[in-house]
């Protein structure tokens, strides 16, 4: 497993809907920040790896949990780690935290795939990323 | 199982993102204007439920696999079917097609609470719904 | 004046926020879905105007007055109508209603742009959508 | 006039639309954002106002510029400043920019308003934020 990547998010009335608490596909916006700095934190960036190396990384398949409510200006942490580096794809787990009680917790699997969406292998600084 | 409600959804540029296809997370919209009309179909709405009998549906927890790209402009339909009804929690499958291509498929739970978010027994439309 | 095109809106809770009331930029998107529909109904759509005569509408600028709020579950109707038509622009009035009730009302300008977005001339079959 | 309040604000997929940049009404939440934490450096937040006082910010208008288009990965700050106070109402600026590049420029107006939607007078706390 990698270490845990750790990205601050604050609730925004955007991100709420009219039952006073955050809508649950908003998590799921939250999540793609989380894995998008942890791999900006490997000194890539999406735009550039698609520029440079046309590649990119699809969602293939997630399982997400709804645990507890989280409310507006609340100020929530996206946990995120490898848990499964494959050729082309990989797995991982993303838990949402506000303090000690957890939001939701979400399995992903992505793919790198090239600008014809055809798997490719992983780049690798994402190999190292994982350790 | 219920009968499978259909609804089209459009896709709009608010829908996609700069990959060119739909951002993942608006499936999760687009499943969830499913539901609402299903339920609407049966002379029920959730500002009214709420109002009225202060009931809501909560989603608790979703696994999704994302098949095919969809594309702007194009017309999907989000097919959608009670696969399990328990006392307060309901199973659905949700399935995103363009013509005969299968897009997302989904397999939502959601439980019924009051307004202080317990636990509580499904409306009998909705029990009617499943058949 | 080109005649007036209505869209039906839903409101989802994607729409709203923790105020109980339709976010202020959902109806942006809105918006964008009555223009996106009033050039459907011309023959035409964005992703097949960019495909094969390369070009988009840009939004250069918008006013927007929020008069009256809406509500979850609420059936909205988007009037949309060009008020003038220059070489490579246009403007449109948005108004967004709730039966007699007017929601809130909108000035947009367009501009057409090809692939670099250098401003390019309006498509015949906008020109003709103005009368 | 306020000193002007700067936020930084990450693009990340979600922001995007298939023209291959930001998508419009998401600089409206961007300075939704950029209010939000300038009334947090005052010591107040949206959640806690209407908890204790019963009051809320609501946009009754706004007008944007679209100057030039923003991308994926790109780090913008949204740059915001009240520019009229009055009873109830204040005017603001709100300008985001990628480095010197001017990305869209805004004027909004908001109303200080109580849990029936009427307008009541700004909070102290807001007035002197203004100098």
């Amino acid at each position: 497993m990698s270490p845990v990547h750790e990205l601050p998010v604050r609730v925004y009335y955007e991100d709420t809907d009219a039952g006073g608490i955050v809508y649950h596909a908003s998590y799921i916006r939250f999540a793609e920040r989380g894995r998008t700095e942890m791999l900006r934190d490997t000194g890539f960036e999406h735009a550039q790896l698609f520029r440079d190396q046309g590649i990119a990384f699809a969602v293939v398949s997630m399982s997400i949990n709804f645990k507890s409510p989280a409310k507006l200006d609340e100020l929530l942490v996206v946990k995120t780690s490898i848990t499964r580096l494959g050729g082309a794809s990989m797995d991982m787990r993303q838990d949402i935290y506000r303090n000690d009680t957890l939001i939701c917790e979400m399995k992903v699997t992505l793919v790198c795939v090239d600008k014809t969406l055809k798997a490719v292998r992983l780049p690798e600084a994402v190999r190292q990323l994982y350790g």
